[in-house]
């Protein structure tokens, strides 16, 4: 069970962020967010200790399916290249100063040992095709679940206040956008998107397996639908948010197929949203549809569409800067301003 | 004179963007950026060595009509808050890692010298009521473009290879609004804003000002609006935004007051928006109307309705995440990505 924030707080928050030395409501969304982070760190002093970036990667069938611009090879690749310091997801903690692990949730191609960057936990080499099969049993679910947690576990035992959550998996979009259809009832056409740039035919076929997935008869609560159309890597992120969430963490929710995640967290436990900060808009249009129907705003809104964790990991000078106005800016009373 | 950017090199730097290992435009604006920076900076690695916010500070003859929810003390109020360390900017350098600078540009009451973060460079105690007179003389103007200019250099000297402009005056929306205006034909009902949160007679009686100050035959050249309506904060940030670009160095635009300033500048020399990063949208309504006129599109959106430069410092670490994928991101050759 994860406990609500206590909105009791709310009042004396906000006449705490009222009484600092600008006019009522002049810092717009920061101060909503100051006033989600007082609340979820109960503190009077809030902290953002070792923010760190999780990116979580893992391959899916229905990538031969031929749904993406890239074939399953490159999601390997693309571990190797966050490994190696190469992509932009690294670039960005670079600049920003977060840390950055790395996940094999189950990926085809199992990469050497990289103890300082990459966490083995991988539930096998990729999901089956989910068009015409359950993408994981459920034991693979349970195990994803209880790795994700794991996993978010270890890095707040080494003193992470904020945890960011990415991905990197060819194939994840026609994951997240059947997810997204799923839990709403929105219709495939809506749901699915180019993903990170897709043809018209591609596009086509996309919605069609997803509408084949969707027809498939299920059991309609969350976790048999993250088991059915899910991957390994959105499954572990689940089970890492759920656990962020029970120990107070502020959780930074990426693009679409985060979101993906986010959207079976809060459907299973609605108060893990208290927790969230949705980082940015994506590009890929369906995104926008899984924010309005989780009734939230994003931090950010520059057309990305590349995954990695690379939205989340832009907005948390953000909040940086929404801790600092919080904690250290004067009172009217206590700089003298007389309005 | 202010030399255009080298638009010839806008291919080969969109190959070397275009070559990183993510699919091509999946970072978004963030790409737009790091092209504008490379063409800026002309050089293979971006750098942005001391980014400076410079706050420029004046008051305004028109604040005695009663258009802010604050009287003109406030200006002095804030600025001693700024060199204490307690105003919102403040805070947001602190937490970003940047330098800031204090500019005395006519305020009302002058403070004691703080030599190492207070620049007095006063041109009058405030500005006459433009809505009925000359905001400033020939001379006055030519002192601030002078000033601004001296500022900036003195910055650029120490090694700013990024200059953030940001404002507070008790006032300036309305010299804002009047030049956006003046330069435009936007009717001043469609120009004029709550500012930091007026109520409906103060708006009617802003609007009534500025058609009463727009009625005033005058030269239409920008140096001659300028005059007119400006401010001293407005008129020096002018001048040093000038200097900055003829020096090469990066322009980070803070919201609606600084982009009135922009206008002037840009109608001067409309080569200076080769140098701009236009950092937010304010939540003030006219400020899209300028960024439209301007044919610019902001990084962030998040209803900051504050000036002093809030906006502008928290778009850097943006701008820094951006030089980041240009200068280090691998290319798919060298991290063997076969997409």
């Amino acid at each position: 069970m994860i406990k609500a924030t206590d909105k009791s707080r709310i009042k004396q928050i906000q006449l705490k962020i009222d009484n600092k030395t600008k006019p009522v409501g002049a810092l717009g969304q920061l101060e909503s967010l100051a006033l989600q982070l007082a609340l979820i760190q109960n503190t009077e002093k809030l902290t953002i200790n070792h923010p760190t970036v999780l990116v979580f990667a893992a391959d899916h069938g229905i990538a031969s399916r031929g749904v993406s611009i890239a074939p399953s090879e490159v999601t390997t690749q693309m571990v190797s290249n966050f490994i190696h310091g190469g992509a932009a997801i690294n670039c960005f903690c670079e600049s920003l100063g977060l840390a950055m692990t790395v996940i094999d949730a189950g990926i085809k191609q199992p990469l050497e040992p990289s103890p300082s960057v990459l966490v083995l936990q991988s539930v096998g080499r990729g999901t089956k095709d989910f068009s015409i099969e359950s993408a994981m049993s459920d034991s693979q679910l349970n195990e994803c679940l209880a790795l994700g947690a794991k996993v978010v576990n270890n890095v707040i035992e080494k003193g992470s206040e904020l945890i960011a959550f990415g991905e990197m998996g060819i194939g994840n979009t026609t994951s997240a956008s059947t997810i997204l259809s799923a839990l709403t009832g929105l219709p495939a056409v809506e749901s699915v998107g180019r993903g990170t740039g897709i043809t018209d035919e591609q596009l086509a076929l996309k919605v069609s397996l997803v509408e084949l997935a969707l027809s498939r008869p299920t059991d309609t609560d969350a976790l048999s639908l993250l088991r059915e159309y899910g991957g390994f890597e959105i499954a572990q992120i689940v089970g890492g948010m759920l656990t962020a969430a029970q120990k107070g963490i502020i959780i930074v929710v990426d693009g679409f197929i985060v979101t993906s995640a986010a959207l079976i967290a809060h459907a299973l436990e609605p108060n893990v949203i208290d927790y969230m900060v949705f980082s940015h808009c994506s590009k890929e249009s369906a995104h926008m549809k899984m924010l309005d129907y989780l009734g939230v705003r994003a931090l950010l809104d520059l057309d990305l569409r590349l995954g990695e964790g690379t939205g989340a990991a832009l907005s948390i000078p953000l909040i940086q800067a929404a801790c600092a106005f919080y904690n250290d800016m004067a009172t009217f009373a206590s700089a003298g301003v007389t309005v």
